[in-house]
C-alpha cells in the first residue's frame, strides 16, 4: 500500500470563516508545507510554523505520522500547488497554487495538470493506493465539485461548528462565475467551478484516461474524498473504491456519509482511534470535534492492525511532544508561529 | 538512519569517455531521474529509460533498492540539478543542472545553493545521516574538488577501465578556466573549479555554517564521498565521518582509499555483497568490474545485518526481473531505451 498525498494551497481558504488551518493568511498558506514535513520527518523542519491550535489540537498530520512510526508505510507527497517551500520531498507536476474558487479559472491550466497527474498516477506499479490531501479550504472546493456534479453535498469541517451555509454561498458564487448550474458537470468531471470548460474532444480524452485507473483506490479523509470518488464515478471508473475516515467526521456527518458511499458504490470504513481512552490534550481536542481528519489521518488509522491502536496513541504523545504540546497544558512556545484559531491543519 | 541522495546531471558527464551512465547524451541525462524512481518505486515509472547496460549490468540503484526491500530505511532524494523530470518525490532546493566543469561557473549560483542545502541539512532531526549520490560524471567533478583542495586524488569509475588520465586532463582544464592551481582551495572549500570565488566574508560564513553539522555523517560511495569528506574536513568539521563503499571500488582502488580515509579521519567500511555466490548476469557484471558502486549502494550494503545478504541477493534478482534482466541472458527489451555502453547508472 502506498499513500499519495497531494498538498497544496488555494486562495479559497482565505475566505473569512472557511478553514481552521491557520489564524492568518500567511500561517494558513504555510500549513500544508509544515504538514508534509511532519509526515516525512516527524516534525516541521524548514517550515516556520507548527500547525497546532491555541487549545493544543495538533494537525491531523501528527496522527498520520504517529501511525507511520508504528506501522511504516510508503508515502509520496505530490506538490498540488504549495505556495511555500517545504523541506519534504514532493513530486513536481508543475502545479501552481489555486486561486479563489469564485474566480473564472481558479485552477490555472487545469486540463494540463490533470494530464500530468494522470500520467504520474498510471505510471505507478502499486496494486493498491491510498489518497489523502492537505489543502486548507479543501472541503469548500469539494463542496463545489459535488454540487457541480449534481451530487447531494455535505462536507465536513475542521471547525467544531461547521460553517456549511457560508461554504454553500461561496460555491454558489463559484458556479455563477463559471457560468454553471448545479449538476451541469454530471458525467463530465473535467468541467467544474473554477475550471475552464473543455470541449467535446477533451471530454472524450478524459473519460478514456480515467478508465485506465487499474487498481482499487482507497480515498481517505471523509468528505473531500467523497468528491474524489464522485469525480471517478462520473468518469465511468468502476474500479473498487473505498473511503476511510475517522469517527470524528462520521459523528458529525450522521448517515449522510454512508448514503454518499452507497450512492457512489464505495466501501466506507470508519475508524475510532480511541482517543477518549487517552489522557492528552491533543486527543481531548479531537474528541471535542476539533480538526477531525485530514492529511490521510482516516486512511492511516484504517490500516492499523487490531491491538495496535494503543501504540499509535502512545506514539502520538511522542509526536505531540516534538510539536511542543504538553499532555495537559496549552502548547509550549518553541520559536515557531503557532497556527489555527480552532483546529489544526484541517480544512 | 536516513539516506540523503542528491540526484543531478552535469554537462561534464557528456565529455567523451568520462562516464558509463548512458550511451547517448539524452540517455545519460535521464539516468539519475530513472535511478531515483527505482529507489522509490522499485522500477522506472515516468522516466523513459532503464539504466541497464547491454551486457545486463543494472544501475547500482537496483542494489540499493534491493536492500530497501529487505531492510526498509528512510530515503530523501534531493534535486541537485535534474535535467529531466522524475516521478520520484524530491526536495526542491532550486538547483539547476550543472554545466561543464571546464566552464568558469559550472555550478550556477553555487553560493546560494550551498546556503539552501545547508539550511535544509541542518533542519533535519536525524541523529545519523547517510549521503549518497547519482550524478553521472560525478567522479570527475570529485577529482576536481580533491585536486583544488590539494588532496591526493584518485577516483573510481563505472567503466571497467578507469579513464583516469582523461579525467585528470578535464580537471586541469577546469582549474585553468577557474584561474586556480591545485591546492588553491585548501581550507576554503567553498571555492573550487567551476565555482565563482567567494570573498573573505563568504568564507567565514561558510566555516561557521559547516561546523554546525551536528550529527555523524556517513558518506557513502567510495571515491566521490572522499571528496565530500575532504570538503567537510577543510571546512573544519570535526564530527565523526565514515565512508562506506563496495568491495568492487575497494579492489580497484587498492590501498589508496584506505590512505585517503586515514588522512581525513574517516572510518572506512567496505562491504562485499557476495555477488560471486550469485548466479545472475547482474552479479557477474559487478564482479567483472562494471558499475561498481553509486546511488548509495555501498552505504545501503553497509547496514545489511549479518546473515541477511543472501536475502538482498535474492531480492536483487526480483528487482532485475522488473528491469527486464534475465538471470542468464542479455537484457530483454521492454519498450524503454536501454542505456550505457559498459556500466549501469554509475559515474
Amino acid at each position: 500500500m502506498r499513500l499519495l498525498l497531494p498538498a497544496g494551497t488555494t486562495e479559497t481558504a482565505l475566505i473569512d470563516g472557511i478553514s481552521a488551518a491557520g489564524a492568518t493568511p500567511e500561517l494558513m498558506v504555510q500549513t500544508p508545507s509544515a504538514d508534509v514535513e511532519i509526515l516525512e520527518y516527524g516534525e516541521p523542519t524548514t517550515a516556520p510554523v507548527t500547525p497546532v491550535s491555541p487549545t493544543g489540537c495538533p494537525t491531523p498530520a501528527a496522527v498520520t505520522r504517529a501511525v507511520r512510526e508504528v506501522i511504516d508505510f510508503d508515502c509520496v507527497v505530490i506538490d498540488a500547488g504549495l505556495a511555500r517551500s517545504t523541506g519534504a520531498p514532493t513530486v513536481d507536476l508543475g502545479v501552481e497554487a489555486g486561486e479563489d474558487v469564485r474566480e473564472f479559472e481558479a485552477v490555472p491550466d487545469a486540463a494540463a495538470v490533470f494530464d500530468r497527474a494522470h500520467g504520474f498516477g498510471s505510471s505507478l506499479p502499486d496494486d493498491e493506493i491510498v489518497i489523502g490531501e492537505t489543502v486548507p479550504g479543501g472541503t469548500t472546493t469539494a463542496l463545489g465539485v459535488l454540487t457541480a456534479l449534481g451530487e447531494p453535498a455535505s462536507v465536513s469541517s475542521s471547525l467544531p461548528e461547521n460553517p456549511l451555509e457560508r461554504k454553500r454561498r461561496v460555491v454558489d458564487d463559484a458556479l455563477e462565475a463559471s457560468d454553471l448550474e448545479a449538476g451541469d458537470c454530471a458525467g463530465d468531471p473535467r468541467r467544474g467551478p473554477g475550471r475552464r470548460r473543455s470541449g467535446p474532444d477533451d471530454r472524450h480524452g478524459d473519460r478514456r484516461g480515467c478508465t485506465r485507473v487499474r487498481y482499487p483506490s482507497h480515498a481517505r479523509r471523509g468528505t473531500q474524498m467523497v468528491a474524489v470518488a464522485a469525480l471517478l464515478r462520473h468518469a465511468d471508473v468502476d474500479a473498487p473504491l473505498s473511503i476511510a475516515t475517522t469517527s470524528f467526521v462520521a459523528d458529525e456527518q450522521g448517515d449522510r456519509l454512508e448514503r454518499a458511499c452507497d450512492r457512489l458504490d464505495c466501501k466506507l470504513t470508519v475508524t475510532d482511534p480511541g482517543f477518549d481512552e487517552g489522557d492528552h490534550v491533543a486527543m481531548e481536542r479531537y474528541c471535542a470535534g476539533e480538526a477531525k481528519e485530514g492529511v490521510a489521518m482516516g486512511g492511516a488509522l484504517s490500516i492499523v492492525p487490531d491491538g495496535e491502536m494503543g501504540a499509535v496513541r502512545d506514539r502520538l504523545e511522542v509526536v505531540c511532544d516534538r510539536l511542543g504540546i504538553d499532555a495537559n497544558g496549552p502548547p509550549r512556545r518553541r520559536g515557531r508561529s503557532r497556527i489555527g484559531t480552532e483546529g489544526g491543519g484541517g480544512s
